[in-house]
């Protein structure tokens, strides 16, 4: 009996098709970032345990795979013979696989900005993981695309970040995308006027982070017995307002919550650069991690519940490093769900076939297919080589399957009279032409300007 | 005292030009292989430890990042109180960071094969993970390059995975990379009938391994001390012509080793079909990994010690996983060392610059700002737009540290009488010209094609 062949549970291979299509989106998301002045940087796979544990990933460390010590180190931990009691631990791992692209990011800023612009405009496109319970639709190991601007206060880089972003869904043609915008300080401010206790603000967020998916009726459960029905009451105003769609906020009296000014100024520069109306201040955006300070927004699809990303305002994470605090802003695609999207509405690109398959008529012509191929590809054609040993029925079949635009032969007569057979593959039409190196001439496809 | 902004020793971040070098790489590499028929896959990060140990990987499975257990699968190894005794060890792990491409490439095959046209001509590239000692040009996650085609046994695999690599090569303007041949089974063959024992014949085969980095005295003195003094005459022959750079070996007399059959065949064909003189049969080259069943191949470059790739036919691999074997053959670039050669000879691109970059005059002509930005991006253009909070002077070097082209900007005098003001960076010439809609004017620079 042999191991299993799929994959880790929660971990995905790509067979071409899957991987011609997320390369065409990893492709326009990075080329949008890129006219977007964003430069790309690309981080380890692997961090210190210390770096990802520790205040800024919330809930998300406790998904961190972790990386067992290895040799030496390990053998110290666990040289037998050995005793663990109750509330002795081990310290097996002293790595750990990132989880986002914004720790290591605020790791790599602190290494580097002595040599960077500032602002630090950035993008890094790759893989996380995290150890979640694998369902549909969730993965442990999924991409994710972020761009951010380190080294400045300034709403501008709010706008850039969420620009960028909306630009990368246009050039996907994705429409439809809505932005929510908050301020962290002004949904601390409304649930301390709900009279929810600062000891209480994390678990009343986790709650209202949840609103898009568990019903209202059990949201107002919860908080009623975490905060009182009071609370509740003064919450529902901002909730009942923000699942209405509406642009404003009528519970929002920018006088009492002087925290809306940075959110209000974002939301009216955005409508104004925009012509669309899909912004929407949000007071009860929560966004799950720790780590935002001010700016939180999130983009949503009509085909999808949840989000389609979102970031915001991180501006103490490098002090984590040692260095003083940096001002920060990101945002990041939800890479996976943009293909889910793409998958449905039929924007997804394949992979493209060659244009010619070159088939072996036998051995003994074997080196004359070699010198066509090689001939051809010199002359910058895209060309596949058959290297089975089927005969050249299952080689015309193997080019269908290739999805080849043309099969291409040289057989005894064909080599005899110093031409080729070219095959079209979508019609069945089949020509005699010159061998190279006379293939410019007219009765050659013209090269393909795809290749 | 905050943490270290290092990646964990022997990973790396790779800043905005070093990105775009490995980018350029990338492409470079992918679009050859695609121009060869070979279709591009990805699989996880991580596989399951039992695939990524058992007879495979050799020496590379020391190497395995380990990921430790999680949650109750964890707590149940290591349930205090908890007495180990010698001679016991826990089950710590369950998976593992792939080490190499070839193994998720045959766990792939063994459960997609039949969705895939036969032979499946197969790329894929992206990071392994080794636990290796770190030092100078050894990482601990680096990329590998694979071109692999599996499901025939013909010696086409072998010639066009070596020509997809060797054109890979020729892509990066990258000269004189020699290729060296052999057969497992002529190497047995030789080993078997200088007396060495296939009991010994791995630890001889390590001691081969090492011949290009070792003095040949040492190779002398360990394969004498492992094999007797008559096994090392009859090897030296075999090395003294291997290392001499001839392209035949006067010692492998074909009548004697019909085991060199094949390898003479590739060696002859790969000859006709190339101009160069770039090929040579070495009957000692072994590479260094168990799963090669007959043809082994290596690529190297006289500016580098060691290889810059290599690959061989391991016919049996997909056996693991409980289906019948299928023949395969691949090879694998060495990317990092590729790089090396690329900084090495110039041959590098750098990460280019934005076409405009837009300075903000003001906080009162910042929506300027904004929409000039927005507009010359609708139309194409590559702009980034300053996010800072700097004074002119600052937004002007941060034009230059971006290698922007032009810097653009909308003063109070610009603004009144419509126009925009355009500095070119590299002359420092400075122009009006007027304001969008109206920027195809002759006045502006045209569209950059490289945008």
């Amino acid at each position: 009996m042999g191991l299993s062949s799929s994959p880790p549970s929660g971990f995905r291979d790509f067979p071409p098709d899957e991987c011609a299509a997320r390369e065409y989106a990893v492709k326009a998301v990075s080329e949008t970032y890129r006219k977007f002045g964003f430069s790309q940087i690309a981080t380890s796979a692997v961090e210190d345990l210390a770096v990802l544990t520790g205040k800024g990933g919330g809930e998300n460390e406790k998904l961190i795979f972790k990386i067992l010590k290895r040799g030496e180190k390990l053998a110290q931990e666990l040289r037998p013979p050995l005793i663990l009691n109750p509330g002795q631990s081990f310290e097996l791992s002293d790595l750990g696989l990132r989880f986002d692209l914004t720790l290591p990011l605020a790791r790599f800023y602190s290494r580097h900005q002595s040599l960077l612009p500032r602002p630090f405009k950035v993008f890094n496109i790759g893989p996380v993981w995290r150890a979640e319970r694998a369902q549909k639709g969730r993965y442990r190991e999924f991409y994710q695309c972020d761009a951010d601007i380190i080294g400045s206060e300034s709403l501008l880089c709010e706008i850039e970040v969420i620009s960028a972003i909306l630009a990368a869904f246009s050039a996907l043609n994705i429409r439809n995308v809505a932005v929510f915008l908050n301020d962290r300080r002004l949904l601390f401010a409304i649930l301390d006027r709900a009279g929810i206790p600062e000891n209480k603000r994390g678990q009343a967020c986790v709650i209202l982070d949840k609103k898009d998916k568990i019903p209202p009726a059990v949201i107002a459960q919860e908080i009623c017995a975490l905060c009182g029905e009071s609370a509740w009451k003064s919450l529902s105003a901002f909730i009942a307002a923000d699942a209405g769609g509406g642009q404003t906020v009528p519970a929002l009296n920018k006088e009492y919550y002087k925290e809306a000014a940075s959110v209000i100024e974002l939301f009216n520069t955005l409508k104004a650069s925009f012509p669309e109306n899909i912004f929407q201040i949000s007071p009860t955006l929560v966004r799950g991690l720790d780590y935002y300070t001010s700016s939180v927004f999130e983009f949503r699809h009509p085909a999808l519940s949840g989000s389609l990303g979102g970031g915001g305002r991180y501006d103490r994470l490098t002090e984590k490093f040692g260095g003083p605090s940096v001002p920060a802003c990101g945002g990041s695609i939800g890479f996976e769900r943009l293909l889910l999207l793409l998958e449905e509405s039929g924007g997804v690109k394949r992979a493209a076939g060659p244009e010619f398959c070159v088939l072996v008529f036998d051995e003994s012509l074997r080196q004359d297919a070699i010198e066509l191929a090689a001939r051809l590809r010199a002359n910058g054609r895209t060309v596949d080589l058959y290297t089975g040993t089927g005969k050249l029925g299952a080689q015309f079949k193997y080019a269908d399957a290739k999805k080849a635009t043309h099969a291409i032969l040289i057989g005894p007569e064909e080599k005899a009279a110093q031409k080729v057979k070219i095959k079209t593959l979508a019609n069945g039409e089949e020509r005699l032409v010159d061998a190279p190196p006379h293939e410019n001439s007219n009765e050659w496809p013209s090269l393909s300007s795809a290749s």
